[in-house]
């Protein structure tokens, strides 16, 4: 299924073992030794395929599938066309990412760099790593083992990565430390100075920036996304959180972990967000606000107060989400009464 | 007028021959044979120039320009001043493009691949194709005629890429297959991972991301915008599309031909984009949505549900028009009698 | 406290030294003497730190904190704690930026081009000035005295930047004339073509962009933002306007003097920005608008109108921003009297 210019696959594995890795349970025992050899969307999986349903939406076309294998919630079973193997799971999409991951291992690092790459003399490249084209390694830079440095990528002087990091193509980075496993997309910004200067009546006083960017474990940052270092203190972004395209996190602010920040939204300087919050995408926070665990905010959001823990908040300026659907009903009711 | 350290202007043209080039028509015959010699804007234009007129807010100006020529809708002629001879267009923007593009045609491609380029060794470079500084083309890359590779870009292994196609300095590519006369800006991001991951009581959980980005012919993608690659179908811009710059489009997503998606604006994964649509600045689509052919997406909106084909949509949640305005006339209102 | 691989400090000062550099006053002289080595946060300086308090809402910390000096307005002298030396300021955050940056002066470039640099013939590099490992300098580029230019930037042909200017990693730029003092910041794009074609029932014809950009002194551009080139006319970026990160400026937009355009803001084509006025984060302004001087632009908001000198406005229609929050206490105070 997957383009083999730019994937191979693995396998093929019999259902018992795909049960086995994900966590699944075979709803009818006699499959087990069914052969899969791929994994493939609904609507073009096939008999070797396996798939999977995890958005109510996709119902009918689950019904409808040729897919000799799928990972659905029990509730959908009676949905299956004939003849499909079931693994039935309570977290079929994770029970799917799973399975498509054995399928799809990542190919390890090819452990070389490149002769146009720029490594300085004193910098510590760990066992294993690849490192691209053109890519600069800075004065004192230390990497870990099995990185990744893209093709055309720069790490700043002193910089620190841990194990088995990827860092992209065109990325560069600067004063900061980066942990293990975590993956820096093309194009990202990590450890510039924040936007810090004093407005007055004189004018602008630049403030030098003396922080530094802390990415823990795990993290994920997207294309092109901006992390400013601290003005003093240090912007930490906390283990396991996943960081999407274009987002902006200015100086000083916290993330905590297995936060999820998606595209385009944007944290303003000295901000803190507890764990497991999530941003949707394009909203923003105000500075120096404190976002509770678990918060939710919605897309295209503009935050200006602090969040409680496990809040969801929508609008501009944000509200509890229930309060803003309220104003917004009353609105509608009122200009159509207007219209009568 | 153009600064010739970074143009080059060619002609000069005489009249007719702009009107056959721009298909518009000389309101008066005898002034076919007037030489003109560059482009310019209504207010620095001299008699050697030819201008245009496009949007009504600058009557003012082309009423007092010395522009001696000008590219025109017939309801404006009499407003033109003495001695200016006018071009008739009922598109006169596209006529002026097209004036404009005669005195300023781009330069083709030095054929050239520069010495510090790392070229894979086997990798196909097309006839004419001019290869930047520190530009990186990966294994088994395919380049079509007549490219442009800019400095330090970097085109990863096995993406394709049509004809007489610019990739911009510091762009990167990967997983994707580019067309022909696409233009891809600096620092744009096409193929990397999408944001594809299953959340659950066990943290997440990533899911391979096996789908390619495929770019139709005479695509634009503005400057440090970021293409997603597909999960496992493809991302697909449709040909002739416009985007500008720093716009996420996420993965799976599906943007048909001709649509328009203006700087800042994001759609979320797996949603569809009919042709012609138009989305303004800053506006965003949230995911699994269908958004109709023509429709036109306000700025600064956010739209949480389908777009019907040719409807128009502001605020957010997104609605009609009509609506978003009444809603907002009766708000003004009840606050004015409030007020009383 | 700055970290010592990134950063390295200067001094120590004395507090005579401290107030004469910063123009603050020292609350008592006979502390005139008192040794300074560092600058340091509130909650965490020790007895030879200076920090400072410009929020109130951080008026605790202050009172509680125990650095030897800080700079503070005379109203929080009373909050004190026993022993620390005041050193008083009515602008107390522009007191502590010259501070610091007496601990922290900006290193000067090393006076050295990489030999893995690409720097053209016929370019001309002012004295001083810091070439990075892979950056490239086009075809009659003209840099000042002490410019730096980051790792793999791309300087376009005829390119021309003042004295002391940086531009950082990855960036790229083309088209444009840049001043002296600016600082350019990694990933920046500036002087790429404008989203220029013309629209008509014939498909889109692209218009030549023939202008360039002009940035003035003391400008700072931020981590990928965009700057596109004029259509003719020049986009201009008045002298001392701050850019943050993210920021979007189409072709033809004339940004003033002293300006701050926060994270993730975007100025469409041909609108004008009065001096001093300030876009926050994510806010946008249409296209071929006039907005005042001093005016101020809300998070988030969608501006559509001319805003005059010195206006506030927010929301999307933006609105003066009394006028907005009056429209939403009605809608609150209506939804509430609903709910009754």
């Amino acid at each position: 299924m997957a383009d083999n210019r730019f994937f191979s696959v693995s396998g093929p594995f019999d259902l018992a073992e795909l049960a086995r890795r994900t966590g699944a349970t075979l709803s009818d025992p006699s499959c087990a030794g069914r052969r899969v050899r791929d994994v493939a969307p609904l609507d073009s999986a096939g008999p070797e395929d396996l798939s999977f349903l995890d958005n109510r939406r996709y119902a009918d076309v689950f019904a409808a599938s040729g897919a000799g294998a799928c990972v659905v919630a029990p509730e959908f079973m009676d949905r299956a066309p004939a003849g499909m193997a079931l693994l039935l799971s309570d977290e079929p999409y994770r029970a799917y990412a799973l399975a498509a991951r054995a399928f799809y291992p990542e190919p390890p690092p090819v452990p070389i760099s490149h002769p146009s790459a720029v490594i300085a003399a004193n910098a510590v490249i760990g066992a294993g790593c690849e490192i691209g084209a053109g890519a600069v390694i800075g004065a004192g830079a230390l990497l870990g083992a099995r990185c990744r440095v893209g093709a055309n990528a720069v790490v700043g002087d002193f910089v620190t990565v841990g194990d088995d990091t990827t860092i992209g193509p065109n990325a560069s980075l600067s004063h900061c430390f980066i942990g293990s496993r975590v993956v820096i997309y093309p194009g990202a910004r990590i450890g510039q100075p924040g936007f810090g200067f004093a407005m007055s009546k004189r004018g602008f006083t630049k403030v030098p920036q003396l922080g530094r960017v802390i990415v823990e474990d795990d993290v994920e940052i997207g294309a092109n996304s901006t992390i400013d270092r601290g003005s003093g203190p240090d912007t930490v972004i906390g283990a396991g959180t996943m960081i999407d395209n274009l987002v902006q996190i200015g100086h000083n602010v916290r993330v905590g972990k297995y936060c999820v920040l998606v595209a385009q939204s944007g944290v303003s300087g000295s901000t803190q967000i507890g764990d497991g919050a999530v941003l949707a995408g394009q909203s923003g926070l105000a500075g120096h606000l404190t976002i509770g665990k678990g918060a939710r905010i919605a897309g295209h959001s503009g935050v200006m107060r602090d969040v409680a823990d496990g809040a969801t908040v929508m609008g501009c300026p944000a509200m509890p989400i229930k309060q803003f659907f309220r104003g917004y009903a009353t609105l509608q009711r009122l200009t159509e009464e207007k219209g009568k």
